[in-house]
């Protein structure tokens, strides 16, 4: 396999784009990659999207964006895997690359949802379900979280309070994010205060759904253009496991074996052990998931990663930097375009070009995206490559 | 890259499917492609699918159907790009393969439409167009299949009769198809006397709506276990490659810029020139598609295509089969699926399995899948990789 690298990256402020078009939203991410990767066209164009066929009756999203951003000709598909659609992306973007087929590809995350009413948006993400036995007897994604939640303050005795730290953290990370949604930190006090959407989820356990779209640019290292302008990050590892769909088909739906099994497999195609981890970006759509990934991929014991929210640790100079630019909760979630956010989050980390929320000396970076409860598990492995002067 | 084979196919009838759900769909297929590969199970899944979300209320099939296949754990995604769904799966199937990322992966297309209205699917269908600017204002995948046919017959100044040798031609092959939804052959008086669907479209020229899955299991050839049973057949040749989206945004209609060079690029991958090719599975979602088709690949001089129609040149025994097993005219266009079932039946003569619609001697075939009027054009070249005795 080729070695693939990072050349660059792009993303649109999370919010509510009402003023634009989707293939304009993805425009802007794909642009500003391509901008900041001087010398290097993509030749491939994967799409993580979830919901535009059904919200604003699109299909065919490779094509139309291919087409849109001027790059009418190459190869462009969709890729759809619930909320791992754009992890799942750049996982396409990776295989092309390392299988040489081409030289440059790129992996974009779209969506587009806050022109629709929420109770459309829920309905058309419950299809990520196991629609027939989930979505039709109410089960949807915020309800699964819930369950899981509730389940989990139930069998380790947790205070739901013990939760307040996700939310802290995603905000304080939000604050000098200039693409995040929600710009303001949070105390553990207004967490606590939050009211219920679905007990005992509060508004602060729930990231919002929101319009975004973000961008990598992959490229063959053996390919770069001399005195290459960025600081490089390597694709270290890439790993895609599935699970049952349903919840109600696993033998302990705390355990997410998927989550485990894709995050070993990443770790173990990079060579690196989870102490090697200096941050990570994980699928905080509900914070129960932050959670069990913690657990899952060996960060804390079973029934103990909650405890790692707790006294700064996963704050941005504690010892587990998670989420360093707001996470879904803070930065706002746009479903399939999350996991390319994630990324582009954590090679900004990679590159030294985080700012004021820099991880000093970040190395390497696990970063990964779930699809409902972790049925779909996509982690990357993502390394630095250049050595600070 | 390495170097990858088929180790097994599979399908279910086309037609009607209303008594099972689209996940037993997918299985009996996916099942069938298992079974035909012993001692082969797939790392990876990659279905097409178009409608799902939109008809059946199913996204995120891809773990839907893995878990549902027993292949609980394997990578999976689902991979849109309209009516080249099917077509896209084998081509990230083949990536995945050839990259060494795993040593075996399914392409499996799906497809249920027929539980819903013929509005609703239409509908459906048109989110695939540019949508802001051709299904808004009624251009549906029909619509645009009559213009293009319309300005073929007034600017070469063909006859409407000259297109019935496509349509005779994929009856007569789906009568010995048991997998075909229509097995009745017809002639040219018949589809000279049909009715009209959009004018000068008749109801030969369109391909059914239908329910229908078909998988196609790949694997590294250097890991084949010793004396496998089925004769090999080889990907020679892979290219996806993107035009416009909207008809109208194209210098000339009537020359398919991704079709053409998505053809080139395959055959060179290939190192085939098209006299080589044996026998053409062409994307005959509609006549015209045929026609153009044709005219782009090379084997037809523009304008001229239509005329490869006459004299039973098309025929299983004429110069240059098309559609061995009915194409989707006579088997049925289970949408997503249509990519694969195409692949499926090239397989098989090129395992000398056809039978009665065997093609003496097929050694190479040209599969095309088509998004839209050719938006998408996904090419693979197969190749026999046996000797007959």
């Amino acid at each position: 396999m080729n070695d693939v690298v990072v050349a660059g990256i792009g993303q649109t402020p999370v919010g509510e784009h009402y003023d634009i078009s989707i293939r304009e939203l993805a425009l802007h991410a794909l642009e500003a990659a391509m901008n900041d990767a001087p010398g290097i066209r993509p030749q491939a164009l994967y799409i993580g999207n979830m919901l535009a066929p059904a919200l604003s009756r699109q299909s065919h999203l490779g094509t139309l964006v291919a087409d849109f951003a001027g790059l009418r000709g190459i190869e462009a598909t969709a890729v759809e895997a619930a909320g791992a659609s754009g992890g799942m992306a750049l996982r396409m973007a990776y295989l092309a690359v390392a299988s040489g087929a081409v030289d440059a590809a790129a992996a974009l995350g779209v969506e587009k949802v806050t022109d629709q009413g929420d109770a459309d948006v829920e309905s058309a993400l419950a299809t990520t379900t196991d629609s027939d036995y989930e979505a039709e007897h109410g089960l949807t994604l915020t309800a699964q979280a819930a369950l899981l939640m509730r389940r989990y303050l139930h069998e380790f005795d947790v205070p739901r309070e013990g939760f307040a730290g996700f939310a802290v953290n995603a905000h304080a990370n939000g604050v000098h994010n200039p693409y995040a949604m929600f710009r303001r930190a949070i105390n553990a006090d207004a967490y606590n205060r939050a009211g219920m959407v679905s007990e005992p989820l509060n508004l602060f356990d729930v990231a919002p759904s929101a319009d975004g779209a973000a961008a990598v640019l992959l490229v063959r290292r053996d390919l770069l253009p001399p005195e290459y302008p960025n600081p490089l990050v390597r694709v270290a590892g890439s790993s895609v496991v599935t699970d049952t769909l349903a919840l109600h088909d696993r033998p302990d739906p705390l355990t997410l074996t998927a989550a485990r099994l894709s995050s070993e497999r990443a770790m173990a195609a990079a060579r690196v052990s989870s102490e090697q981890i200096d941050l990570l970006e994980l699928h905080d759509s509900f914070s129960i998931y932050s959670v069990l990934a913690l657990e899952a991929a060996g960060f804390a014991a079973r029934g103990q990663g909650w405890q790692l929210g707790q006294n700064g640790r996963i704050t941005l100079d504690g010892e587990l930097p998670i989420n360093t630019f707001g996470g879904a909760k803070a930065r706002g979630n746009p479903g399939g375009a999350t996991g390319v956010y994630q990324l582009v989050e954590a090679i900004t980390q990679l590159r030294g070009a985080a700012e004021g929320n820099q991880i000093e000396g970040a190395r390497r970076a696990l970063v990964q995206s779930f699809g409902g409860p972790a049925a779909t598990a996509v982690t990357h492995v993502l390394e630095r490559d250049w050595e600070p002067t």
